[in-house]
C-alpha cells in the first residue's frame, strides 16, 4: 500500500468532521478524504440492518478512490458495522469507540465511566463491550443526549438552553458517582467547554472529560507507524482535504465549518451519488 | 374512482401522523394508508432534487395501493415537491400549506402572519406565496424553529427547555407584530398548548394560533365532498388506519404514539422498500 495514499474518513453526515480536525491537527501532512452520507443522515434513528447496507456503500466508494485507511467517523456506524467493514476491507479499519474506551479507563481513577451519545449508540452497548474488552473491573453508565445534535446543528452551543440541557443529562451520569465522561458522538466536542464547566460542578472537580474524536486521531497516529503507513513528511508539505457529500443541503458550508472548526470554502466539495 | 377506497397520506417520516390524527377525528369512517419514509428522514435538510425524488418513489408505492387522494402530510414535500405530484398523478392531491395558509388569512385581523417551520420550509418562501395567493395584502414573518423537531420526539414538550425554544422563536415573531402564528411544520402540535400561553404573552392576547393539521383535515372534507369521493358512511362503521414505514428504528412504537396521540399498537404496521 503506497504511504502517501490518503486516509479515508467516513461519517453519516458532517459531524465527522470534529474528528477530520483532531486527525489534520495532530497529523497535519496526511492526505485526507472525507465522505459525508448526508443525503441519509441522520443513521442513529435506523435499523442496524439498514445501518450496514449505508456503511457498505460509503466505505466501497473510499475505497475506490484509494485510501489506505478508513476511519469511521461515526459512533453510530462505529457500534454496529465495524466488524462487517474489517471483514470486508483488505485495509486497517479504525472506529471512535474503541480509542475512546481505552482514553477514558485510563482517564477514570474509580472506574465508574459515563458515556453521553445518541440513542442508536447508546442502545448498541458498543461502549460498556469496548471498555470491558480493556478493562472488566471498569463500569459504564451510558445516557441517551439527543438534543445535543441538532443544538450543535444550529450552532446554539452556549447559554441557557444548551446548558439546561447538558445539566438533564449529566446528572444523570452525576447520581453514578463517575469520574470520566466519554463524548460518545462526533457533534458534542462543540459543547466541550460547557461539558467541562458543568461535568466539575456536578460530577466533581476531578471528572475527566474524554473526547472520543482526539482520542481516535492519537490512536490513528500509532496505527500508521505500526504499519508503516505514515505519509512521508516534507518541510512546507501540508495534507489537503477533500469532501464528498451525497446531498448538498442548504447553509451547507455554515454548518460544515462549524464541525470543521475552519471555513470549508476553498476545499474541494463535491456531491456524489452512491 | 371508488369511494370506499383508502386516502393515502404520506410524509418523510412519523410527524405526519399528526396531520392524520386530525383527519381521523375529522373523518373517522374513512380508511387511511399512511407513509412515513423513516428510513429517508428527515427531508428538511436535503436538496430540492432529492426531496422530488423521493417524494416520486413514495406517491408511487401509495398509487399501487389504490388509493383515491394522497394528503401530503409534510410541510418540505408540500413547499418543494406538490407542482410535480399534481402534475404526475392522476388522483388529487391535498398538501398541508395551502389550508395552513387560508386558515391564517382567515384568523388574522391585521393581515400580519406569523410562521414556524423548518428551515427548509422557510426557506422554500412556500408560506409567503401560498398567503399572497389569497389575500395579497397580508405579510408574513416566517422564522425556522428546527429545534421543536427533535424536542418533540424526545417528547420534551413542557417544561422550561421547550418554553425557553418556544420564547425565542415567537420573539422573533412579537417583534413584528403578527397576530396569527402558524404552526408549519407536523411536529410543532404537540407543543399546542405552550404555544398558545407563550403566544399569547409575547405577542398578544388576541394572537390566534392555526394549526396546519387541522386545517388540512377541514379542506380535505370539503375536497371529497366536492369530488363525490367520501366514504359512504355507515352506523357502527370505523375507518382503519394502515401504517408503512421504510425502516423500522427503535422506540418506534413511542414516537408514533406520541404523534397519532393513541397507542399504534394493535394497528397494522408494516415495513416495506422503496
Amino acid at each position: 500500500m503506497d504511504r502517501q495514499a490518503p486516509i479515508g474518513i467516513f461519517d453519516s453526515g458532517l459531524g465527522g468532521l470534529t474528528v477530520t480536525r483532531a486527525i489534520h491537527d495532530l497529523l497535519p501532512h496526511e492526505q485526507l478524504v472525507y465522505l459525508g452520507d448526508t443525503a441519509r443522515v441522520p443513521y442513529g434513528t435506523r435499523s442496524p440492518q439498514t445501518i450496514i447496507r449505508y456503511a457498505r456503500s460509503c466505505a466501497r466508494h473510499l475505497q475506490r478512490r484509494g485510501i489506505k485507511l478508513l476511519v469511521v467517523a461515526c459512533n453510530t456506524v462505529s457500534a454496529v458495522a465495524l466488524d462487517m467493514l474489517r471483514v470486508e476491507l483488505d485495509i486497517p479499519v479504525l472506529g471512535v469507540i474503541e480509542p475512546g474506551a481505552r482514553a477514558a479507563v485510563s482517564a477514570s481513577q474509580r472506574g465508574r465511566i459515563g458515556v453521553i451519545a445518541t440513542a442508536g449508540t447508546v442502545l448498541s452497548g458498543a461502549y460498556p463491550r469496548a471498555v470491558a474488552g480493556c478493562d472488566s473491573r471498569s463500569e459504564v453508565f451510558a445516557v441517551p443526549a439527543p438534543l445535543l445534535v441538532p443544538l450543535a446543528e444550529e450552532g446554539w452551543v452556549d447559554g441557557q438552553v444548551p446548558e439546561l440541557v447538558i445539566d438533564r443529562y449529566l446528572t444523570a451520569l452525576a447520581e453514578q458517582h463517575v469520574d470520566a465522561i466519554v463524548l460518545g458522538c462526533t457533534h458534542y466536542p462543540l459543547f466541550r467547554p460547557l461539558i467541562d464547566g458543568r461535568a466539575r460542578v456536578l460530577c466533581g472537580g476531578a471528572t475527566k472529560v474524554v473526547d472520543s474524536a482526539e482520542a481516535s486521531a492519537h490512536e490513528l497516529r500509532d496505527l500508521l507507524q505500526d504499519r508503516g503507513l505514515a505519509a512521508s513528511e516534507s518541510p512546507g508539505m501540508r495534507g489537503e482535504l477533500a469532501m464528498f457529500v451525497t446531498d448538498m443541503p442548504g447553509r451547507f458550508g455554515e454548518v460544515a465549518s462549524r464541525f470543521l472548526g475552519r471555513p470549508v470554502e476553498g476545499l474541494r466539495v463535491e456531491q456524489i451519488d452512491l
